[in-house]
C-alpha cells in the first residue's frame, strides 16, 4: 500500500425528502446566487422546493450553465457574484453546474489578471467562496469532492482545477431525483461512475487489499442496479445504490494508498472536445481499448476484476480478456455504444489528430506508469473506431 | 435505504514515517499537551519521534492514562490544561489515549459544575478544544471518529459522549508502529474492528448494497490480513490493511443508510466492568451466542455474510449458522477465547448480575429492534459461559 492522505469534509445529507433541509446548512444572512443547468429542474419541481427552502435569504439566480460548463458563461455568472455581493452558492444539478460553481468559488476570490490563469497555470484554490449543492443527476461524484473540469469552447479546451478550498459545505442526495432523469443520462451515470472506478483500479496490485475491496464494492453495486435504474427510474432502492456509487466511485476514497490512471479520461475529453460526444460515452469508447492495448501492464488487475466482480474462472490470461469483454457487454446492456463510428461518420483521421493535441501540449506520459506517448494514444484512439 | 447523514473531517495522513509531518499539522505558536498511556511508546521509539516533531512548540506531557480511560486521571490532565494554558492537544496512543483526550477536548471547554454531567447527562460536544493523535494501536477506530468512552472506576461505569467538536482535526497512521505492538494487542484490534462492523451489519436487510458490500470488504480483510499480522507483525502490508481496516470499519461510513446493534458492545462493557477482561475479548464471548440467540431476525444477514465473507454455501439456515460458527473458529484462530469460563472462574451469578444493572439503568430494549429485553440479556450472557 502507497502512502497517504485523505480529509473530506463535505456534509452529505442523502435521501428522500431532503431538499428542505438545505436552509438549515446556509449561514443566516448570506446573499444567496442559486446556479443551475439549462432549466429541468423547473420541470421536475426541484427548482420549486429549492425556492421554497431558500425563501429566508436574499438570494439570486442565474441558469444557463450549458454540459461540459464553458469558462465564457461562468464570467457572466462572477460578474453577477460581483455585483450582488454574493457571499454563498447554491449549485442545483448534475456536475457540470456543480463544477462551474467550483470555478466560481475560485475565481471570485482570485486577485490575478485573469481567472482563466487558475485553470491555464494550474492554481490550486485553498480557499474558495462557499457554496453547497443539490444533486439533481448522479454521475461525476463532484458534489463530495474538489476538483473541476471547465471547457473554454473558442479554444476547444478541457482543463482541470482543484484544491481543498473547493470541497462543497453541503451536499444534498434525494435519490427521488432520479425518476425524472432520462434514460440516456441515467445510463451516462452509471457508465461515468463506473469508469471513474476503473480509473483507479485497473492499475497494477500494491497490496492495498481494503482500497481494491472497496472499489470492487462500487463496481458490484453498480453492475447490480445500473441496469434496473435504467429500465426503470422510478425504482427508489435502485436508485438510491445508484447515486451512492456514483459519490463513492470519486469521492477520493479509493483512490488513496493505490496507483492511478485517468488516461481513458484524458483521451475521452479530446472526443468530448472534437466530436461533442457525452463525457460518459468517451470513456465507454476508449476504456476498453485502452485495457486491451496495455493488456501486459494491466493483466493482473483486470483478473482480479473479472474474478470478483464477474465471477469469472479460468486461466490469469481468460479472466482478464474476459473481464474486458464483460466490461463492453455491461456498456452495451445500457445502450450505450462504444466504437467511435457508432457517433460519427468522420473519424478517419482522429486518432492522429488526438495524437497531435498530445503533443502540442507537451505531455510526456499519462497511465499509472506514465508511460503512455502519443503514438500509444494514437493507436488506443485507432482501436477503438 | 434509509436516510442519512455524514461528514468526517479528519485529515488522516497514512504509511511509513509520517509521524514527523505532525508539526505541519499543528498550528504556529500553540501550547501543546502530548497525551500518551503506559510508556510503551518510550521503549518503541514512537515518543522520540513525536519529541523531535514537536521541538518547535512549547508544549508539555502528560502520561499514563490506562486502558478504559478513567475519569479521575484525565480530571489531573484538565488540571495541566487549565493550568499551561493548552490550546492543542496531541494524543499518542491507542482507542484508550484519544478517547480520554475527546473527552478532555469536551472538558476543557466545558462551563457546567462538573465535567462528569457531559457523561451523564449526554450533552454532545459541538465545539472542542483542538487536537491531533498518532495511533500506536489499530483497533477502535477512535482516529476518525467523534465517539469516546470513558470510565468512572469508583462506581464502575463506562459512559459514551460525542458530537462534530470531537473529530481529531489530523490523524497520523504509521503502520510500522505495529511490529512492536504484543501479539495479544494485534489479536484485541483484530477482532475489536472485525466486531465494529459486524454491529453494524449483521441487522437485517435494508438494500443498502453498497454499504453491505463496504462492510464484506472490511471483513474480508480482516480475514485475510488478521491471522497473517498477528503470526508476523513486522509484515508492513498486512499490517497497513489492518490499520486501514480498523479505521474504515468505524468512521462512521458504514453505518449510514442501515440500522444498527450495538448489543454486543452493550453487554460487553459489562464483563470488563465486572471481570477486567479485555474489551474486545467481551465482543468475541458474547457475539456469537447474540447472533444465535436472536438467529430468526438476523438471519438473512448472516447467511449474506456467511455467503460473501466465508464463501459458505447451503440453505440459508445453514449459510447463517455456519457464519456463525465461521466467526468463532476466526476469533480462535488468533487465540482469543470466545468463552467467559476461559476468563474467569467465577461466572455463575454473571447473568443475573449483568440483567440487574441493565434494569437499573432502565434501558428498555437495545439492538437494531430496541426489543431485547434484560431477560434476553440474561440468557445471552448464560450461553456465553
Amino acid at each position: 500500500m502507497n502512502n497517504f492522505e485523505f480529509q473530506n469534509p463535505t456534509k452529505l445529507i442523502f435521501g428522500k425528502g431532503q431538499i428542505g433541509t438545505l436552509a438549515n446548512e446556509i449561514p443566516a444572512n448570506s446573499r444567496v446566487l442559486m446556479l443551475y443547468g439549462g432549466g429541468s429542474i423547473k420541470k421536475n419541481g426541484i427548482y420549486d422546493q429549492v425556492k421554497e427552502a431558500l425563501k429566508g435569504f436574499t438570494h439570486f439566480e442565474f441558469g444557463g450553465i450549458p454540459a461540459n460548463p464553458e469558462y465564457e458563461v461562468l464570467m457572466k455568472a462572477l460578474a453577477v457574484i460581483k455585483a450582488e455581493k454574493i457571499d454563498y452558492m447554491l449549485a442545483v444539478g448534475g456536475g457540470s453546474v456543480i463544477d462551474g460553481v467550483k470555478f466560481l468559488a475560485s475565481a471570485a476570490l482570485y486577485n490575478g489578471d485573469t481567472p482563466w490563469d487558475i485553470l491555464k497555470n494550474k492554481i490550486r484554490t485553498f480557499e474558495g467562496l462557499p457554496f453547497g449543492t443539490v444533486l439533481t443527476l448522479p454521475a461525476t461524484g463532484s458534489e463530495m469532492n474538489s476538483g473541476s473540469v471547465i471547457t473554454r469552447a473558442e479554444t476547444k479546451e478541457k482543463l482541470g482545477m482543484g484544491g481543498p478550498g473547493l470541497f462543497p459545505k453541503f451536499s444534498i442526495l434525494d435519490p427521488e431525483v432520479i425518476k425524472s432523469i432520462p434514460k440516456r443520462q441515467i445510463a451516462n451515470g452509471v457508465v461515468d461512475a463506473f469508469n471513474h472506478v476503473l480509473e483507479q483500479y485497473i492499475t497494477y496490485p500494491v497490496n492495498a487489499n481494503l482500497q481494491d475491496r472497496i472499489s470492487e464494492s462500487i463496481l458490484q453495486t453498480l453492475v447490480e442496479v445500473g441496469p434496473v435504474v435504467y429500465e426503470d427510474p422510478t425504482n427508489y432502492e435502485a436508485g438510491a445504490n445508484f447515486m451512492w456509487s456514483c459519490t463513492m466511485a470519486l469521492n477520493g476514497l479509493i483512490q488513496k494508498g493505490v496507483p492511478t490512471d485517468w488516461a481513458v479520461h484524458a483521451m475521452g475529453h479530446e472526443l468530448t472536445a472534437l466530436y461533442g460526444i457525452d463525457h460518459a460515452r468517451t470513456l465507454a469508447i476508449i476504456g476498453p481499448n485502452h485495457y486491451q492495448y496495455n493488456f501486459e501492464k494491466k493483466k493482473e488487475k483486470l483478473a482480479q476484476y473479472g474474478e470478483r466482480v464477474w465471477g469469472l474462472t479460468g486461466t490469469l490470461e481468460e479472466k482478464a480478456k474476459a473481464a474486458i469483454d464483460k466490461t463492453v457487454d455491461f456498456f452495451h446492456s445500457m445502450e450505450v455504444k462504444t466504437n467511435l463510428s457508432a457517433y460519427t461518420d468522420s473519424f478517419d483521421g482522429t486518432a492522429q489528430e488526438i495524437k497531435e493535441r498530445f503533443i502540442k501540449r507537451n505531455w510526456v506520459g499519462i497511465g499509472e506508469h506514465k508511460d503512455i506517448t502519443p503514438d500509444d494514444v494514437e493507436k488506443i484512439v485507432e482501436l477503438s473506431y
